[in-house]
């Protein structure tokens, strides 16, 4: 019985070496966290993210969209995934001198490639599906370590969207705490998980509030003629001043209004809405700066106004992370906005802002071994809190 | 800790109840077959096929084609096949009054669209890949059982073809006896997987002998007009003559010839095989009887071959299972070239003919669950033994 006491001897620990894998929509790269968890608390050891070669990005891509995505490459490229992950957790570990074999636990989240939590009629009854590659057996094999994997498929069988996944893992790191707290995400897009104080799982609030850095991002690409692809530091928008004009403008985009559980993306804030933007500042004659400004301003606002109008409470903390948290003009206008909260990140926890996403995994694969519920019912629509994830014996 | 011990409970079992799943490239529907196993002996509770609607086979089948494989269809049809399998236990254990919940473990073969076990190569390296559908979690949501799916990954990823899977059952369920024993599956292949007496797990022989049913099948069709899609129990056989020289001309076949490890398929002995036989046969004027004859007396003969050639000796029992096994010409002619076997079936096991196949995917879950290795390097190619599977708990 190696593998069923292997499982249990892992679950029964009181310490747990977990390693993270996130894989974002961007088709980036795979980020790799190492964290040790004990007692419900994380502490990072060692992170990174290991960038795909091109060809490799170019692949993926053409799989994430029904016109090319090839079964054949389908499943070449679940396996090739498989083993990049893999290699991306022992060279980090032996970048950071962590002996593989301290490792109890691998959670990955794996590539989307498709997701529809709409779902598609089949007789009388909704499908919803998904499909996460980078093959766990493949994980576990190369590596010898579990490997939880596969989370989103067991909370749309139960009735959810399979999205977010992040809050349980918030409420892990920041919840059950005597203050409120928003965990304030701000990637592309901005979403927010609110812990009200003392909170149990089933008070969780959690959803996407509108652009995070997409618009910055995509106006500062526009003005720089695609030189710059972020505003580094907030440092153009410091220089300019907000056009309340266009930002009132822009604070009636409909998304921002509709009330939660929502979700958004590239469709609502993508390249098409920053040139929508650009052309309308180019009218009123504003300087570029002034517009990097006004669409930082439009970050800040909308992440103030969702927080009024769709939190139980403006919250005691604000633990910001992801990549809007380096950028000091938006939390300061945050600041601003929200004067009554105190303001940190998840660098004050000991988790880079950056590795958030993939210490989550790590949390989400713990809750996995240990047999807890780690979807949020509340959030993703399910009819009752279930364990995801698909466990692959080392 | 609700799912660690869940799984240690299921595992610390001395008897285990299984439902096992096995829908085959025939993709006409999904076997379901509910075991008792105590002492690694299965004893069969129920049993019966859940034949795919017409519209869902063929939906099946474009998937199974990468021309026509579209990848919306490849996630819904995953969640779709999911819920096929999960309707398809609770129908067996209601027929059957077997309460759902007196079921431990469920093992899900899937439905393979794609085995690559060549593979392509990435880099410098060879991928091997395959895709079994029929998403285990939604299984797993359904029946509230925990589920065991998705065996081939693990067994590529360690360097093996993924193929064959069943003779690890076979070894469990008749293995370790004085006497050696051959498991002769004639399904529209004959396979073999031959054991020898006190044997362990290494000295599991297993291949893919010639064609089983395949070519009478295609024979009779042809003869009946698509009337008749087999020669029940061999009664057509049994009137005709067999003719030496096409009987000659076939067993030159150089697939029958070629050392194991070695798998067939449609490729080799399907329609296209069958129609140029029956032309050489109509040109020597034989009578349809004869053909129907000469192509048994053929499965027969390439049975007896393969085993003088191929097996470290004649086994001691002959352990027939697969539709083959109801056919009694050929049973009867694998007899006479074999005289010294002593001729049984699996049904004198308790296992019926049918089942046996689906009986080997609970095996293989209550190995995964055990933590036992239940792949054969030996037979797959794999560089070392690993347990196969995911687990999806309950």
């Amino acid at each position: 019985m190696i593998v069923s006491s292997g499982i249990r001897k892992i679950a029964s620990k009181d310490k747990m070496r977990i390693a993270g894998l996130m894989s974002g929509t961007s088709v980036d790269g795979v980020d790799v966290a190492v964290v040790d968890i004990t007692k419900q608390k994380a502490n990072l050891l060692a992170f990174d993210v290991f960038p795909y070669p091109n060809a490799l990005r170019s692949e993926i891509l053409r799989l994430c969209r029904p016109e090319t995505a090839l079964l054949d490459n389908i499943c070449h490229y679940n396996f090739v995934l498989g083993e990049v992950f893999a290699k991306a957790i022992i060279k980090l570990c032996n970048k950071s001198r962590i002996p593989l074999d301290s490792i109890d636990l691998v959670g990955s989240h794996g590539q989307t490639i498709y997701h529809n939590p709409r779902g598609k009629r089949y007789g009388k009854t909704t499908i919803r599906s998904t499909l996460q590659i980078g093959e766990p057996s493949v994980i576990a094999h190369r590596t010898g370590i579990t490997t939880v994997a596969d989370f989103r498929p067991r909370d749309m069988a139960a009735g959810g969207e399979g999205a977010p996944l992040v809050p349980y893992a918030d409420y892990i790191l920041f919840g059950r705490n005597r203050s409120s707290r928003a965990i304030q995400n701000i990637g592309g897009i901005a979403n927010v998980t609110f812990l009200p104080r003392f909170c149990k799982q089933d008070d969780i609030v959690a959803f996407d509030i509108g652009p995070g850095n997409m618009v910055i991002d995509g106006i500062t690409r526009l003005i720089s003629g695609n030189i710059r692809r972020f505003d580094s530091g907030g440092k153009m928008a410091a220089q300019g001043t907000v056009n309340k004009r266009l930002l009132n403008e822009m604070l009636r985009h409909p998304f921002l209004k509709r009330r939660p559980p929502k979700s958004t993306g590239r469709e609502e804030f993508g390249i098409s809405f920053a040139n929508k933007i650009y052309k309308q500042a180019e009218e009123k004659g504003l300087a570029d700066t002034d517009i990097v400004a006004t669409v930082t301003a439009f970050t800040a606002k909308s992440i103030a106004r969702a927080y009024s109008k769709f939190l139980p409470t403006i919250p005691d903390e604000i633990i910001l992370c992801g990549g809007g948290s380096r950028n000091n003009t938006l939390v300061e206008m945050l600041r601003c906005e929200l004067p009554d909260a105190k303001m940190c990140s998840t660098d004050d926890f000991g988790i880079s802002v950056d590795a958030k996403e993939a210490v989550s995994f790590a949390i989400l694969a713990w809750a996995t071994i240990k047999g807890l519920t780690n979807n949020v019912p509340g959030v993703t629509g399910a009819d009752w809190p279930v364990v995801m994830g698909k466990i692959i014996p080392a």
